[in-house]
């Protein structure tokens, strides 16, 4: 295909950082945004790096009734030598085109999206803070924006990417949460959106994290929507148990979003010979377990917290304390792993990271 | 609560209206609209009708990320006397509201929220078209405005209503369609959003209806996600069935839409002494009764097009021609009926017509 040029138009001032201390999640946005256009004539169009701005758009725009979009979560580190680099940025492309497909939204050029990131983040590098645990969060999102009240597959949409810069997940180092079974609301069923990182299955998630929250947990552990035993996430991460030695987790049964985490994860325990098996697994297993000592640990996996231990977990009139309600070796041993690898401190056995090139961006910014 | 003024800001100039004969659904709206936002602080506030432009909304803002919105679907009537109506619109701010519960979004107050409706369409009235079978289509919705990417409800929000005017749904006069079961895609399951009005249902439903759509099918027919068995809608609207003299149509599970339409319909039906029953059905017991030859009508009933006669459904190889594919005489008589209601050409034994009051709005726009 052809050579793309991405148009830049820079803004005059700059924006204030924040101090690392100050940190937040997602509430801070850099100076500027990519956008590019689709409309069936053009296909994906105009791509470009404007400065960050509210969007114009119809309020008959669809995403604004029919909740037609998609989007990606991923973070850019600086490494001890200064550079900036991704983390397996082809996963998440390879799962936005997975979700278009889903929501019916015309596919994005891979390659041309992760390129279209990179030089965004050469641009804003000095955005990345450098506290131990911060990273620069980056959000590709996809939006409807055909001004038609049809229920149908807009015609026109816009493939935008902000930046955040983000502060460190467990501001006291990696630490346990507390989690309750759901089970009056679910997540999604096999046949729905669940496997698409779409709008709806957030959007249907709040109730129970809602109601759940006021109670004094964490997240929730969504179970499966037909039979409603089966585990599936915990909250928007993916779930592991470690049984005796071995690890579970869900496997891939259309309802269940395929985080890079988990599958990093997964890479890493064969890597190590540590048994781990994707399969169903049960609450009543998990309690089985847990109630016979062989309930070593439990964890969530995601790019947020990356390894989020789980301490406690509520079952009905059931309190499992998994570990003593403290993070357990594995956990740990992940946790530090992978973000050793995120943020250039360790070997990339697996070639995971991708240093974003930013030796062109102060010729290319200037013209 | 106290008195609000709904402040009016109007364009200096009007749009040019569409010819009847031109109008299709919701592709063109009208001057003005109305916009009321939602702080924690303020709870709802600064209602006003402006002139129909463009939303300015930060990229950040939740609508665009996790889908938290609803909406709302009802029409406006010219009647012979040259007056504008609503049909049962408290039905429709009072599921609003309950989709508002279910999303975590604030409720508002409903008398408020019709009020607001009709001093827009007394503004619009000249925009509510005359010929048979057109209407003003009236889209109340609400979107989560807040600039934040967590997983949260939002903390700021906009309702706001526009309208457009829609052509008669049967160009041609009612007429029967052609449906396909729907066995691999699910719309909602129990302890999802499927009774709530909000984007993320119609998300889900789009790759479907795209994929029966190619094959030649109008809509299909949703079965419940649990055991792929009982019917729960057709398209986006509720479904009946005439089987041996008595109605049927799926009961109100916690996944199906309880549709303004259907709630007439089944008091239409018992007003008449026809027995009407409100419990799961299964295709299966649809299936048998068309191979028994008790199968006598089938007919979706929604805003959009008030009855849907079903001519033929096809189930797995299966293709079951109901009345010879012609729409049926309850089918007919219900059509008849709800229409005449809604355009004043029937009495309103019911009391759910709600005539706009346009005697102020002249003064009022001129403020």
């Amino acid at each position: 295909m052809e050579e793309r040029t991405i148009h830049m138009e820079l803004c005059s001032s700059r924006k204030q950082k924040p101090e690392s201390s100050q940190l937040e999640f997602g509430k801070v946005f850099t100076d500027h945004m990519f956008i590019m256009d689709y409309s069936d004539e053009l296909g994906w169009h105009d791509p470009r790096i404007v400065p960050y701005q509210p969007l114009s758009i119809d309020p008959s725009a669809m995403v604004f009734h029919y909740g037609q979009s998609v989007f990606e979560g991923l973070k850019a580190y600086i490494t001890p030598e200064g550079d900036a680099q991704l983390f397996r940025p082809e996963k998440n492309f390879h799962r936005l085109n997975r979700s278009n497909q889903r929501l019916c939204i015309p596919p994005i050029d891979e390659e041309f999206g992760i390129k279209a990131i990179q030089q965004l983040i050469a641009l804003e590098k000095d955005w990345i803070p450098t506290a131990e645990g911060t990273s620069l969060y980056i959000r590709p999102f996809i939006i409807s924006t055909e001004p038609y009240l049809g229920v149908a597959p807009s015609r026109h949409y816009k493939f935008i990417v902000i930046l955040s810069p983000v502060g460190a997940y467990y501001k006291e180092g990696i630490n346990p949460i507390k989690i309750a079974v759901e089970n009056q609301y679910v997540r999604t069923v096999v046949g729905g959106t669940g496997e698409a990182k779409t709008g709806g299955n957030y959007a249907s998630s709040l109730k129970a994290q809602e109601d759940v929250a006021k109670k004094g947990f964490a997240q929730v552990l969504w179970l499966d929507g037909v039979e409603r035993k089966y585990i599936e996430e915990v909250g928007s991460m993916n779930v592991f148990f470690k049984i005796n030695g071995e690890v579970v987790t869900p496997a891939l049964n259309g309802s269940i979003l395929e985080g890079v985490t988990r599958n990093s994860v997964n890479q890493l325990l064969k890597h190590w010979n540590i048994p781990v098996e994707e399969r169903a697994i049960s609450m009543e297993e998990v309690y089985e377990a847990y109630k016979n000592g062989t309930l070593e640990e439990a964890f969530g996996a995601g790019t947020a917290a990356v390894i989020s231990p789980i301490g406690q977990l509520a079952w009905n009139d059931e309190d499992l304390v998994i570990n003593n309600g403290e993070t357990g070796d594995l956990s740990k041993r992940l946790y530090d792993t992978l973000t050793g690898i995120q943020y250039g401190r360790r070997d990339d056995p697996f070639g995971w990271v991708v240093k974003v090139d930013d030796s062109n961006i102060h010729l290319k910014a200037s013209v």
